[in-house]
Protein backbone atom coordinates (compact mmCIF):
# COMPACT_ATOMS: atom_id res chain seq x y z
CA UNK A 1 0.00 0.00 0.00
CA UNK A 2 1.20 3.63 -0.45
CA UNK A 3 1.84 5.72 2.82
CA UNK A 4 0.82 9.16 2.04
CA UNK A 5 2.25 10.50 5.68
CA UNK A 6 5.85 9.60 4.35
CA UNK A 7 5.79 12.55 2.02
CA UNK A 8 3.56 15.13 4.24
CA UNK A 9 4.88 18.08 2.37
CA UNK A 10 3.64 18.65 -0.95
CA UNK A 11 6.68 20.05 -2.64
CA UNK A 12 8.78 17.06 -1.47
CA UNK A 13 5.89 14.68 -3.19
CA UNK A 14 5.75 16.28 -6.11
CA UNK A 15 9.68 16.10 -6.75
CA UNK A 16 10.26 12.39 -5.49
CA UNK A 17 7.45 11.48 -8.04
CA UNK A 18 9.04 13.62 -10.80
CA UNK A 19 12.25 11.46 -9.69
CA UNK A 20 10.59 8.70 -11.02
CA UNK A 21 9.65 10.37 -14.84
CA UNK A 22 11.70 10.87 -17.78
CA UNK A 23 10.98 13.60 -20.27
CA UNK A 24 11.84 14.08 -24.06
CA UNK A 25 14.54 16.99 -24.50
CA UNK A 26 13.55 20.06 -26.86
CA UNK A 27 15.28 23.47 -27.63
CA UNK A 28 12.93 26.48 -27.99
CA UNK A 29 14.32 29.42 -30.11
CA UNK A 30 13.14 32.36 -30.50
CA UNK A 31 14.69 36.30 -31.19
CA UNK A 32 14.32 39.51 -28.67
CA UNK A 33 13.12 42.28 -29.35
CA UNK A 34 16.29 43.79 -30.76
CA UNK A 35 16.65 40.68 -33.10
CA UNK A 36 18.77 38.60 -31.46
CA UNK A 37 18.75 35.04 -30.83
CA UNK A 38 17.27 33.41 -27.49
CA UNK A 39 16.21 29.78 -26.42
CA UNK A 40 16.48 27.43 -23.88
CA UNK A 41 16.56 23.76 -22.52
CA UNK A 42 12.82 22.60 -22.33
CA UNK A 43 11.54 19.22 -21.11
CA UNK A 44 7.85 19.87 -21.26
CA UNK A 45 7.29 20.02 -25.00
CA UNK A 46 4.46 17.98 -26.14
CA UNK A 47 1.64 18.08 -29.08
CA UNK A 48 -1.69 18.80 -28.20
CA UNK A 49 -2.99 17.33 -31.27
CA UNK A 50 -2.39 17.10 -34.88
CA UNK A 51 -5.57 18.92 -36.43
CA UNK A 52 -4.85 21.53 -36.29
CA UNK A 53 -0.83 20.84 -35.34
CA UNK A 54 -0.88 22.45 -32.07
CA UNK A 55 2.62 22.73 -29.29
CA UNK A 56 2.82 23.40 -25.81
CA UNK A 57 5.51 23.97 -23.40
CA UNK A 58 6.27 25.50 -19.91
CA UNK A 59 8.73 28.13 -19.62
CA UNK A 60 10.17 29.59 -16.05
CA UNK A 61 8.64 33.24 -16.13
CA UNK A 62 11.71 34.46 -14.02
CA UNK A 63 14.02 32.72 -16.93
CA UNK A 64 16.63 34.43 -19.39
CA UNK A 65 14.51 33.70 -22.22
CA UNK A 66 11.17 34.66 -20.55
CA UNK A 67 10.60 38.28 -21.53
CA UNK A 68 11.45 37.19 -25.43
CA UNK A 69 8.76 34.26 -25.36
CA UNK A 70 6.38 35.92 -24.39
CA UNK A 71 6.21 38.37 -26.42
CA UNK A 72 7.44 36.13 -29.81
CA UNK A 73 4.85 35.93 -32.28
CA UNK A 74 6.97 33.09 -33.67
CA UNK A 75 9.14 30.76 -31.82
CA UNK A 76 10.90 27.11 -33.11
CA UNK A 77 10.91 23.72 -31.57
CA UNK A 78 13.74 21.46 -32.22
CA UNK A 79 14.13 17.88 -30.81
CA UNK A 80 17.01 16.27 -29.76
CA UNK A 81 18.74 13.23 -30.50
CA UNK A 82 21.67 11.69 -28.48
CA UNK A 83 24.32 13.47 -30.51
CA UNK A 84 22.48 16.31 -29.30
CA UNK A 85 23.87 16.34 -26.10
CA UNK A 86 26.46 19.01 -26.04
CA UNK A 87 23.62 21.30 -27.62
CA UNK A 88 21.00 20.21 -24.66
CA UNK A 89 23.84 21.42 -22.30
CA UNK A 90 24.67 24.65 -23.75
CA UNK A 91 21.18 25.75 -23.75
CA UNK A 92 20.62 25.15 -20.33
CA UNK A 93 23.78 26.87 -18.77
CA UNK A 94 24.98 30.42 -19.00
CA UNK A 95 22.61 32.37 -21.51
CA UNK A 96 25.56 34.71 -22.65
CA UNK A 97 27.04 31.61 -24.41
CA UNK A 98 23.97 29.84 -26.11
CA UNK A 99 24.43 31.20 -29.51
CA UNK A 100 28.30 32.00 -29.48
CA UNK A 101 28.91 29.14 -32.13
CA UNK A 102 28.11 28.81 -35.51
CA UNK A 103 26.27 25.90 -35.29
CA UNK A 104 22.93 27.71 -35.76
CA UNK A 105 21.62 29.46 -38.80
CA UNK A 106 18.10 31.69 -39.50
CA UNK A 107 15.06 29.58 -40.52
CA UNK A 108 11.57 30.72 -41.61
CA UNK A 109 10.69 34.30 -40.35
CA UNK A 110 14.19 34.58 -39.09
CA UNK A 111 14.21 32.11 -36.16
CA UNK A 112 17.42 30.75 -34.87
CA UNK A 113 17.89 27.07 -36.36
CA UNK A 114 19.96 24.42 -34.92
CA UNK A 115 21.29 22.08 -38.09
CA UNK A 116 22.55 19.55 -35.89
CA UNK A 117 18.57 18.91 -34.29
CA UNK A 118 16.71 15.65 -35.16
CA UNK A 119 13.81 18.25 -36.49
CA UNK A 120 12.30 21.55 -36.16
CA UNK A 121 9.18 23.19 -36.13
CA UNK A 122 8.31 26.63 -36.93
CA UNK A 123 5.56 28.03 -35.07
CA UNK A 124 3.01 30.83 -34.27
CA UNK A 125 2.44 31.72 -30.64
CA UNK A 126 -1.43 31.13 -30.20
CA UNK A 127 -1.48 31.75 -26.25
CA UNK A 128 0.43 32.41 -23.11
CA UNK A 129 -1.00 31.38 -20.07
CA UNK A 130 0.13 32.85 -16.90
CA UNK A 131 -0.04 30.28 -13.81
CA UNK A 132 2.26 31.21 -10.65
CA UNK A 133 5.77 31.61 -11.49
CA UNK A 134 5.50 29.33 -14.90
CA UNK A 135 3.87 30.27 -18.28
CA UNK A 136 2.34 27.86 -20.76
CA UNK A 137 2.73 28.45 -23.94
CA UNK A 138 0.06 27.23 -26.82
CA UNK A 139 1.14 27.23 -30.65
CA UNK A 140 0.31 26.19 -33.56
CA UNK A 141 3.10 24.85 -35.84
CA UNK A 142 3.16 26.36 -39.10
CA UNK A 143 6.45 24.42 -40.92
CA UNK A 144 8.70 21.82 -40.07
CA UNK A 145 11.60 19.83 -41.27
CA UNK A 146 13.71 17.10 -40.22
CA UNK A 147 17.12 16.60 -39.55
CA UNK A 148 20.09 13.67 -39.22
CA UNK A 149 18.13 10.34 -38.15
CA UNK A 150 19.31 9.59 -34.15
CA UNK A 151 17.63 8.05 -31.48
CA UNK A 152 15.67 10.57 -29.15
CA UNK A 153 17.66 12.52 -25.98
CA UNK A 154 16.20 11.82 -22.41
CA UNK A 155 16.15 13.91 -19.47
CA UNK A 156 16.21 11.68 -16.31
CA UNK A 157 17.03 12.06 -12.70
CA UNK A 158 19.01 14.55 -13.71
CA UNK A 159 21.29 13.51 -16.42
CA UNK A 160 20.83 13.39 -20.01
CA UNK A 161 19.54 9.74 -20.94
CA UNK A 162 19.95 7.48 -24.15
CA UNK A 163 16.36 6.05 -25.04
CA UNK A 164 16.55 2.39 -24.45
CA UNK A 165 15.40 -1.22 -25.79
CA UNK A 166 11.72 -1.31 -26.82
CA UNK A 167 9.34 -3.56 -24.49
CA UNK A 168 6.46 -4.19 -26.86
CA UNK B 1 20.07 22.83 -44.39
CA UNK B 2 17.09 21.78 -43.08
CA UNK B 3 14.36 21.50 -46.17
CA UNK B 4 11.08 23.24 -45.30
CA UNK B 5 9.45 22.52 -48.42
CA UNK B 6 9.47 18.21 -47.81
CA UNK B 7 6.86 18.47 -45.29
CA UNK B 8 4.28 21.47 -46.75
CA UNK B 9 1.52 19.99 -44.88
CA UNK B 10 2.00 21.37 -41.03
CA UNK B 11 -0.03 18.10 -39.88
CA UNK B 12 2.35 15.99 -41.19
CA UNK B 13 5.42 18.31 -39.88
CA UNK B 14 4.19 17.89 -36.76
CA UNK B 15 4.04 13.98 -37.00
CA UNK B 16 7.04 13.87 -38.32
CA UNK B 17 8.78 15.67 -35.41
CA UNK B 18 7.22 14.13 -32.64
CA UNK B 19 7.99 10.64 -34.09
CA UNK B 20 11.77 11.45 -33.36
CA UNK B 21 10.40 12.86 -29.47
CA UNK B 22 10.10 10.67 -26.61
CA UNK B 23 7.91 10.91 -23.92
CA UNK B 24 7.56 9.32 -20.00
CA UNK B 25 4.18 7.87 -19.28
CA UNK B 26 1.70 8.37 -16.26
CA UNK B 27 -1.24 6.88 -15.88
CA UNK B 28 -4.30 9.59 -14.59
CA UNK B 29 -7.41 8.79 -12.82
CA UNK B 30 -10.83 9.84 -11.12
CA UNK B 31 -14.35 9.25 -10.76
CA UNK B 32 -17.42 9.90 -12.80
CA UNK B 33 -19.94 11.25 -11.33
CA UNK B 34 -21.21 8.02 -10.93
CA UNK B 35 -18.20 7.17 -8.14
CA UNK B 36 -17.09 5.06 -10.69
CA UNK B 37 -13.32 5.03 -11.99
CA UNK B 38 -12.30 6.13 -14.98
CA UNK B 39 -8.40 6.66 -16.23
CA UNK B 40 -6.13 6.46 -19.01
CA UNK B 41 -2.67 6.71 -19.82
CA UNK B 42 -0.88 10.48 -20.60
CA UNK B 43 2.46 11.19 -22.30
CA UNK B 44 1.94 14.37 -21.21
CA UNK B 45 2.56 15.38 -18.09
CA UNK B 46 4.63 17.65 -16.67
CA UNK B 47 5.81 20.18 -14.06
CA UNK B 48 4.83 23.38 -13.30
CA UNK B 49 6.66 24.46 -10.80
CA UNK B 50 7.54 22.76 -7.14
CA UNK B 51 6.87 26.01 -5.36
CA UNK B 52 3.64 25.20 -5.46
CA UNK B 53 3.66 22.09 -6.80
CA UNK B 54 1.71 21.80 -9.78
CA UNK B 55 1.40 19.32 -12.73
CA UNK B 56 -0.33 19.58 -15.98
CA UNK B 57 -1.41 17.00 -18.77
CA UNK B 58 -3.22 17.16 -21.60
CA UNK B 59 -6.15 14.76 -22.60
CA UNK B 60 -8.85 14.81 -25.83
CA UNK B 61 -12.22 16.34 -25.56
CA UNK B 62 -12.97 13.04 -27.26
CA UNK B 63 -11.74 10.45 -24.83
CA UNK B 64 -13.64 8.08 -22.73
CA UNK B 65 -12.35 9.97 -19.81
CA UNK B 66 -13.33 13.50 -20.74
CA UNK B 67 -16.14 14.17 -19.18
CA UNK B 68 -15.34 12.99 -15.50
CA UNK B 69 -11.72 14.70 -15.86
CA UNK B 70 -13.02 17.60 -16.80
CA UNK B 71 -15.80 17.59 -13.58
CA UNK B 72 -13.51 16.37 -11.39
CA UNK B 73 -12.55 17.77 -8.19
CA UNK B 74 -9.52 15.94 -7.57
CA UNK B 75 -7.20 13.40 -9.83
CA UNK B 76 -4.42 10.79 -9.38
CA UNK B 77 -1.75 10.98 -11.18
CA UNK B 78 0.80 7.45 -11.40
CA UNK B 79 4.37 7.43 -12.79
CA UNK B 80 5.28 4.43 -14.22
CA UNK B 81 8.11 1.88 -14.51
CA UNK B 82 8.76 -0.85 -16.71
CA UNK B 83 7.41 -2.70 -14.60
CA UNK B 84 4.24 -1.73 -15.63
CA UNK B 85 4.29 -2.05 -19.47
CA UNK B 86 0.92 -4.31 -18.79
CA UNK B 87 -0.70 -1.16 -17.32
CA UNK B 88 -0.07 1.26 -19.46
CA UNK B 89 -1.23 -0.65 -22.21
CA UNK B 90 -4.36 -1.73 -20.34
CA UNK B 91 -5.42 1.95 -19.42
CA UNK B 92 -4.53 2.92 -23.43
CA UNK B 93 -7.29 0.33 -24.35
CA UNK B 94 -10.97 -0.43 -23.95
CA UNK B 95 -12.20 1.90 -21.43
CA UNK B 96 -14.60 -0.99 -20.12
CA UNK B 97 -11.89 -3.38 -18.84
CA UNK B 98 -9.70 -0.74 -17.35
CA UNK B 99 -10.37 -1.32 -13.73
CA UNK B 100 -11.67 -5.32 -14.13
CA UNK B 101 -8.68 -6.14 -11.94
CA UNK B 102 -8.02 -5.94 -8.75
CA UNK B 103 -4.91 -3.75 -8.81
CA UNK B 104 -6.66 -1.17 -7.19
CA UNK B 105 -7.74 0.67 -4.12
CA UNK B 106 -9.20 3.64 -3.13
CA UNK B 107 -6.49 6.43 -1.80
CA UNK B 108 -7.40 9.86 -0.23
CA UNK B 109 -10.24 11.82 -1.76
CA UNK B 110 -11.83 8.36 -3.10
CA UNK B 111 -8.81 8.46 -6.19
CA UNK B 112 -8.47 4.91 -7.65
CA UNK B 113 -4.83 3.94 -6.67
CA UNK B 114 -3.04 1.45 -8.68
CA UNK B 115 -0.78 0.46 -6.03
CA UNK B 116 2.14 -1.26 -8.80
CA UNK B 117 3.25 2.50 -9.81
CA UNK B 118 6.34 3.95 -9.52
CA UNK B 119 5.00 6.79 -7.43
CA UNK B 120 1.71 8.37 -7.48
CA UNK B 121 0.11 11.99 -6.52
CA UNK B 122 -3.07 13.02 -5.41
CA UNK B 123 -4.34 16.19 -6.87
CA UNK B 124 -6.78 19.18 -6.79
CA UNK B 125 -7.91 20.29 -10.12
CA UNK B 126 -7.15 23.85 -10.41
CA UNK B 127 -7.89 24.95 -14.20
CA UNK B 128 -9.10 23.41 -17.44
CA UNK B 129 -8.08 25.13 -20.57
CA UNK B 130 -9.92 24.28 -23.80
CA UNK B 131 -7.97 24.47 -26.90
CA UNK B 132 -9.40 23.00 -29.81
CA UNK B 133 -9.92 18.99 -29.31
CA UNK B 134 -7.83 19.14 -26.44
CA UNK B 135 -8.17 20.36 -23.22
CA UNK B 136 -4.59 20.76 -20.94
CA UNK B 137 -5.30 20.60 -16.83
CA UNK B 138 -3.64 21.88 -13.99
CA UNK B 139 -4.10 20.86 -10.58
CA UNK B 140 -1.83 21.22 -7.62
CA UNK B 141 -0.55 18.61 -5.70
CA UNK B 142 -1.58 18.08 -2.63
CA UNK B 143 -0.51 14.55 -0.75
CA UNK B 144 1.76 11.81 -2.81
CA UNK B 145 3.88 8.52 -2.10
CA UNK B 146 6.26 6.50 -4.24
CA UNK B 147 5.59 2.84 -4.68
CA UNK B 148 8.26 0.15 -5.80
CA UNK B 149 11.76 1.58 -7.66
CA UNK B 150 12.14 1.06 -11.15
CA UNK B 151 13.29 2.53 -14.51
CA UNK B 152 10.86 4.92 -16.03
CA UNK B 153 8.63 3.38 -18.45
CA UNK B 154 8.93 5.73 -22.08
CA UNK B 155 6.91 6.25 -25.33
CA UNK B 156 8.73 6.67 -28.42
CA UNK B 157 8.10 5.60 -31.52
CA UNK B 158 4.24 4.12 -30.99
CA UNK B 159 5.78 1.45 -28.81
CA UNK B 160 6.89 1.18 -25.21
CA UNK B 161 10.62 1.49 -24.32
CA UNK B 162 13.09 1.19 -21.44
CA UNK B 163 15.28 4.54 -20.02
CA UNK B 164 18.47 3.68 -21.97
CA UNK B 165 22.06 4.85 -20.30
CA UNK B 166 23.33 7.79 -19.36
CA UNK B 167 24.97 10.27 -21.23
CA UNK B 168 26.32 13.14 -18.46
Amino acid sequence: MFDFSANADATDALRASFRRHASGVAVITTNDDQGNPVGFTATSMTSLGATPPLVMFSVARGASSWTAISNAEYIAIHTLGEANLELAQRMAADHTKRFTTEDWSRGPHGMPVFEAATSVLICKVRQVINIENNAVVVSDVIAGAEGQQDEALLYYQRSYRQTGAALS
